[in-house]
């Protein structure tokens, strides 16, 4: 049995579009959490077994899979689809590449670049946006979505921060149509329609 | 074809040690690069294709996998051995979740701690070290390797940063137990000598 748990308007809201993606919402029982928000309002939630009360947290018959880039992989492996490279794609060490970047490098540098810290370590490290802006313009000069031709999970986990922080979106054309183009998606459309009323509720 | 651009006493010495774990020391070209180092030493190296020249990076055919995380599940996927879990083993979720975390969860609590930077936004996205500790002790408290009984490529990612900062181990007998343990390892010692005579050539 998977069990997704999910508090909406989150991290995990990325979770969602990829299973609406891939077709797969019958497969995996949605479970609501509370999680702490970036304006202080919510709480601990412990239903939640992600030890550190994050989300997304994917249960798999008792293995706890966390972390974003974690869960896409695993859950695109699990089932099969367009959404992703399998082993012997060629194309699969680009995926991984652009699943692991994300944590380990694009949402740091936005993270510090937003809260205005800086630190000679920091550079050597991660660079800043405008190696990130580098990335991005380079993939996508070379086709509509970052692995070429197909729309895959790199593309709604590396979005997705974008939808959040509009202020941080690189002013380059090749960069806001490609976000265009994925928030035109009608999974995409459906989850976000679903969340606005989740979180109201 | 398989090349690994390497910089020696760098984030890609964890490569060379998982490596040579796998025994699979024949089967990928070591193609040394420079890099820029933390004390200001060394340069950008052209002959290096990771976009923002750093190491590691792996080139298959023509295909680049850079982050360390990603570069050890491709090669990993590439060879199977006991230093991974495979798809359907019931701890790959795990696995993922360990190679994931490295780089999105530890790897920047461990440089924003050491550079003495602070943020609410930090804290909330990324907690802290008293985490990392948690995290690590769990994981111990029930075999000696992160995943139990058999060590894997997690137990490599995770102990590099502590062989490298040795003030940030924290102060428990399982996890300074833990890396003694990966330390004293034929392989790792077989890697750490001839970085050394790398360095020093």
């Amino acid at each position: 049995m998977l069990t997704l748990f999910h508090a909406p308007q989150s991290r995990s809201t990325r979770i969602l579009t990829l299973i609406e993606e891939m077709g797969a919402a019958d497969k995996i029982t949605l479970r609501p959490v509370d999680i702490i928000r970036a304006d202080g309002t919510g709480a601990r939630d412990h239903a939640n077994p992600h030890p550190d009360a994050k989300v997304p947290a994917l249960d798999h018959d008792g293995t706890l899979v966390t972390e974003s880039g974690a869960v896409m992989l695993y859950l695109t492996d699990l089932f099969p689809s367009p959404l992703a490279p399998v082993q012997g794609d060629a194309k699969r060490g680009a995926f991984l590449t652009w699943l692991f970047w994300y944590g380990s490098v694009m949402e740091p540098v936005m993270i510090l670049s937003g809260a205005g810290l800086d630190h000679p370590w920091l550079a050597k490290t991660y660079r800043g946006m405008p190696e990130i802006t580098a990335r991005l313009q380079s993939a996508l000069s070379r086709g509509p979505w970052l692995l070429g031709d197909t729309f895959t999970a790199a593309d709604i986990l590396i979005q997705s921060p974008f939808h959040w922080f509009k202020d941080a979106i690189p002013d380059d054309p090749l960069i806001r149509d490609w976000l265009a183009r994925g928030a035109a998606r009608p999974a995409y459309q459906r989850v976000m329609q679903a969340e606005a009323q989740r979180r109201a509720a």
